[in-house]
């Protein structure tokens, strides 16, 4: 039923002794992915406050696109008349949209969900849509999307765990779904490769079949969903742990919506290649740059009057050419090109954590990389280091 | 008792027979003006939503930044440490920086204002400060300015005759002032120019009377300040025409706050070489672009599908390598990256005007030039032609 997308290809080039930690290429129509790699968010066709060569200069290679956006704005048509999502937002590279699915569920007004789909208000004007498997395949195909991602039925935390199982069912019947609307609307044909999701809640029973049951199916890649959505961090790694297990190792697996730096070495540690979300530049907007010390606030009256860069080890735009007590002043006075140079910092910091890993995975220094960012970075909310100074 | 700035020059090149245009080359010690010139506003040390090199880019050498601002944020002590406003902002080329004055008598809370200056309170957090000629002075030079501009005492319309003949007086007497302050503060051999500002409201022959007193002066340029503040265009161009005669030929015009196209075709017809104006970079935040036919709004509906530059005869990146259908919905999704392409795009267009002139008064054709703009821009509030298509 399925065929596979003859421009798409994943290798695993290297593996990490010690851990599930591995480097890989991943070959789309739009060009080479080395991972693990992070990929910056262009939610509505533009990663916030940059151009395409900005994003690309920090080292990123692949971009995520959200469907739910684009097919309110500016919609299927318009893209299709632009040639497509690629030529319309001027980026050359691949990029993954999502189904749209997580959008709906978190974003839209009065929906209305049966086996069929999704039925859904617009939050922007209230007009009504449709999301089915079968619509989010012609959507994101239509978009020229490289990497195209099943439409999974998504619940909020918490949930009763019937609730977990019957939306995880749902998920995989819409899969098959996803299967043969991809390969009607001519997805390989085309250069897209579909990506399944497994869900499951925090019920490592279900996690496993999820994956199982993606695993059974022939597809491009794997992704973990349903993470990242308010659970402790434990939990988190620990639903990564049982999953990963049952992927097929074939396949770049992609943890959805989980970008911190801490995360992303965690991720990698436990086999993740792939990782998408909105943190660097949400932060970034909010005047919070990433340091290899950890998070910090640029409004803070302690960077008035400091005449260096942010991070002296950071080779970004920001760090390069202008000085924290520059960068205070734009957040102080809240101008935009405060928030550009932060964009392009924090997508700088997560490419270069991507680059370390891949190096020390290649080098079989995976575990010691890891040691030496865990012994530095604070994670937000860590317990503070008794005599150690809060960076602020 | 003042000083001419050893590394200041302006000569006239090229003189139009049939209007007081002209062409001159103005040489600070951060590098030459070829004018006439459109000077961008960096208000606080940036131009809104750019970076100084894509200010550069499009074609401005010269920089207008607010005294006013730079003195409550970051503060003159942040730039004395930081090596100046140049080094903090990271533009090389010349810095105009103004008096702060037109921005005390409109932003700042509770002014008291007598011959000695102005007492205010900043709109940002209330605190009190002070403002006189000495004071303009000493931060302007601290600032590391290449044109520094007189105190003024500026008057808003309508106003009494009486009225605008005391500030105006009193805009002379702190002339004085400021001349003793500049020298006292090194200007010159700091590299720094002093412009004077002349006054006199609506009344030609204060008007008259002002720029007088200005060219009597030793300074290094003339203003042609309170214009541009609410007045019909007939009554600011007849001010320009009563002042500029009586204006040394071999300074530089500069006229204040003045930058819709057409009123740069205008002020150089009338012998003006110099201009600033937040216009450009404000009208491009609200989605408001310049072309040849007059300004459009991008948020219209008839941009939805234009899979085509906005103006093709542009060469800025917003042209060069977008559609108006994505600039169109960077505007309608509120996405920065639009405000950006936008503020390129605008700069660029009056960069390209001062350009057409400067070439037209060189090959003698600018009445030509100036015709065939007037007869296809279209001012805003212009009465509609019969039989045309309103731009919008």
């Amino acid at each position: 039923m399925t065929a596979a997308t003859p421009s798409f290809s994943f290798t695993v080039l290297d593996r990490d002794p010690r851990s599930r930690a591995r480097t890989g290429r991943v070959v789309t129509s739009h060009g080479a992915i080395e991972t693990p790699a992070f990929m910056p968010v262009g939610t509505q066709a533009t990663v916030k406050t940059l151009l395409p060569e900005e994003v690309g200069a920090t080292g990123a290679r692949v971009l995520l696109c959200n469907t739910y956006h684009l097919m309110l704005r500016p919609g299927p048509e318009i893209l299709r008349e632009a040639g497509g999502l690629h030529r319309f937002m001027g980026w050359d590279g691949p990029i993954l949209t999502d189904s749209g699915g997580f959008q709906v569920f978190s974003l839209a007004n009065t929906r209305r969900i049966d086996e069929g789909g999704v039925r859904f208000r617009s939050h922007v004007d209230g007009s009504a849509h449709d999301l089915s498997p079968e619509r989010a395949m012609a959507l994101q195909v239509g978009f020229g999307s490289d990497i195209v991602m099943a439409l999974d039925h998504v619940v909020g935390l918490p949930a009763a765990g019937a609730d977990i199982r019957l939306a995880t069912e749902r998920t995989h019947r819409w899969l098959d779904r996803c299967i043969v609307a991809f390969a009607a609307e001519g997805g390989p044909g085309r250069g897209a490769a579909l990506f399944g999701i497994c869900q499951g809640g925090m019920d490592p029973g279900l996690r496993r079949q999820s994956a199982q049951f993606i695993a059974s199916r022939e597809l491009a890649g794997s992704a973990i969903g349903g993470l990242s959505v308010g659970e402790t961090k434990d939990e988190m790694l620990s639903m990564i742990e049982v999953t990963v297990p049952h992927l097929p190792a074939d396949r770049p697996r992609y943890l959805m919506g989980v970008g911190s730096p801490e995360d992303l070495w965690n991720g990698v540690a436990r086999g993740v290649d792939l990782f998408d979300c909105v943190l660097p530049t949400r932060l970034a907007r909010n005047a919070a740059l990433f340091t290899p010390d950890g998070r910090i606030n640029m409004k803070g009256a302690r960077w008035r009057d400091v005449h260096a860069p942010v991070d002296d080890t950071c080779d970004c735009r920001a760090c390069a050419r202008f000085t924290a007590a520059y960068l205070h002043h734009l957040f102080r006075t809240g101008e935009i090109l405060g928030m550009r140079l932060a964009s392009e910092h924090n997508l700088r910091f997560l490419a270069r954590q991507m680059e370390r890993m891949r190096e020390a995975i290649r080098a079989g220094t995976f575990d010691d990389a890891h040691a030496r960012f865990a012994a530095r970075y604070r994670p937000v909310g860590a317990p503070s280091v008794a005599g150690e100074e809060a960076v602020a």
